[in-house]
């Protein structure tokens, strides 16, 4: 764990966003999410310590936010609240949710697309979220596809990895993009001055993988961002954080995030139940508990909480509907450290670098 | 821990091999794998001592095998040689590998389509070993595409998955085979009589994935495999052993298999930093030893070494290259299991039921 503070997100935020002069606004739904309004307000409380000069614009029930904010007087001060008359349900399909009129989601979205706001951030129904972001804040010239990012833990630090489930199947061009988002986000959320990229295949070598993955390599060797390409990389690379981006489809991204998620969760049952053998191996828990206590919070899903919809005229970030206050907390964080950290100027300028976004397919973004 | 016993895979050859009248034969690649052939025979000593009634073909370079066996004289017990002028490099193409005589991969495949044996075991080079024996040993009819299928750990037991990467691409129909196949293979290795079935999704709601997950689904609903067919699976049921078998295509199987692995690694890893920080985390460690050392042994890779080539005309199994003698007598018990399970008398069946196999498409199988 020793290198792990290399690429910890936290010092990202923490350093900028308390410089002066730098005011910006979140729009926020208030009402996204299992346990909505109570746990965002709980995150908005954290937010307030954590970054003073921020201003939420809260999208909720005006009344039942109004009320809530007196039990929470940190989020209080940051907040200003505008009413929405309808939320929309975790479990409605993308399209219903786009005819529901004046919802909070709707509402954050719409803040965002008329420059009131910076970012938006919600933890309600992600495909509702998606279909609306994509519409109402609309994709970034030269950007096809928006894809879901997050950072991830791996032996090496944190390793950012899209496209996590926006997009189930992706051509050689989505990919290309991806990697232009993920290094700006590597950039954005982690510090990193050169993230490294690796597009994720069933093998390194070059002829692994189909047509698909064997023109996006090609197009990334041929581009500005060839020196940060390592080629192909496997799934046991990303929690070996062999490259600082993972680029992959929407499918692959879930599959592998989710997996991996359930791998950690298996080792640390497992780990649990030899502790809980006897009085022995309990006693042998208190210690080794300091050290546990700190790798638990290192690798802490809640830390892990936000995953931005990249690639938007704006900033947009999805929380675990399950969050609680501090996982909230978290997803505002990467809000915060996308927008304070230029995320969507880093992505223009690879974009026109990369001669794409200026209306006419070039040979870098190939086919599609 | 307390449910692993329940799908533990060794019990189920233990208990049939010594079975009187069963007398098999199969044929081992004497000649692939890292360091063959000593890692090869220190296998087959612990397979002689596990089922003696085995009878070996043991193809490679007579005289080098000759002498190997004079220090390997419970394998010498089970062994008969037959010489192979050539062996496959690990890095060859298998376009160049179908090319090459007189090789030992060559040599056990042919074996199987002779039907000098049951079976056939190689370490070496995974490519190759799949060319070669698709074209030498040959699919079963109604099986359009063989599958590499092994079986991994979950917080319920062992958990079949395929395809882990012998098909890229796949359609509704070659899931449908996956299914079957992977359902007699879960029977035959795992000895569980009525394994569940899922299919690997971005979530697990009936609209989620693309029209070839959709299709599949609906055809296994449709199927003679429907009470066993318990819809749409994530990435974290794999761990978690939602289902007893776990079906998708060899693109997302690979990364799945390899990123779940690479997280094991990454929280053992986490683990063991945790008990090295000081003297007092070290005697800790003194404390839990003896059941981290069976959660160890219970998750070892070795254990789980051996991918079987299922959908052919005989058992074919893969070993790691890498493996190390216990580790390629796992692969070894994988084969004994499947022929003496009749793990392809189990594919049959269901394939009649399911009215392939008998030329004309069925609604069953549907498209392609």
């Amino acid at each position: 764990m020793t290198e792990k503070d290399s690429r910890a997100r936290t010092p990202v935020s923490g350093a900028k966003a308390s410089a002066p002069g730098q005011p910006f606004t979140l729009a926020v739904d208030a009402m996204g999410g299992d346990r909505a309004p109570s746990i965002v307000l709980d995150g908005l409380d954290i937010t307030a310590d954590r970054h003073p000069e921020a201003r939420i614009l809260l999208v909720g029930d005006e009344a039942q936010l109004k009320k809530a904010l007196r039990d929470h007087p940190k989020a209080a001060r940051i907040c200003s609240v505008r009413h929405a008359d309808a939320s929309i349900p975790m479990e409605m399909k993308p399209t219903a949710a786009l005819r529901v009129r004046g919802s909070s989601m709707r509402g954050v979205m719409e803040a965002v697309a008329k420059g009131e706001a910076h970012g938006a951030v919600s933890a309600g129904n992600s495909g509702a979220m998606l279909a609306l972001a994509k519409i109402i804040v609309g994709a970034l010239e030269g950007i096809s596809r928006p894809a879901l990012v997050a950072v991830e833990p791996s032996a090496r630090g944190d390793v950012v990895m899209l496209d996590l489930g926006a997009n189930i199947a992706c051509d050689a061009r989505n990919l290309v993009e991806f990697a232009v988002m993920g290094e700006a986000f590597a950039q954005a959320a982690l510090g990193l001055q050169a993230p490294t990229i690796g597009l994720l295949n069933v093998g390194d070598e070059d002829l692994k993988g189909d047509e698909r993955l064997r023109q996006a390599a090609a197009q990334l060797r041929q581009s500005v961002l060839a020196p940060r390409f390592k080629g192909f990389v496997e799934g046991h690379d990303i929690t070996a954080g062999k490259t600082d981006v993972v680029v992959t489809d929407g499918f692959t991204g879930n599959v592998a995030l989710k997996t991996g998620e359930g791998a950690l969760k298996l080792a640390f049952g497992l780990v649990r139940s030899v502790f809980k053998t006897n009085l022995i191996t309990r006693l042998a828990y208190l210690l080794v508990r300091p050290g546990f206590d700190r790798m638990r919070e290192w690798i802490d899903p809640r830390r892990y909480n936000g995953a931005v919809l990249i690639g938007l005229n704006g900033v947009v970030v999805k929380s675990h509907g399950g969050a609680d206050g501090e996982a909230f907390a978290a997803a505002m964080d990467v809000a915060v450290d996308a927008v304070q950290n230029g995320l969507n100027d880093k992505i223009r300028h690879r974009l026109d670098q990369l001669g794409v976004g200026q209306g006419d397919d070039t040979p870098q973004n190939g086919r599609s």
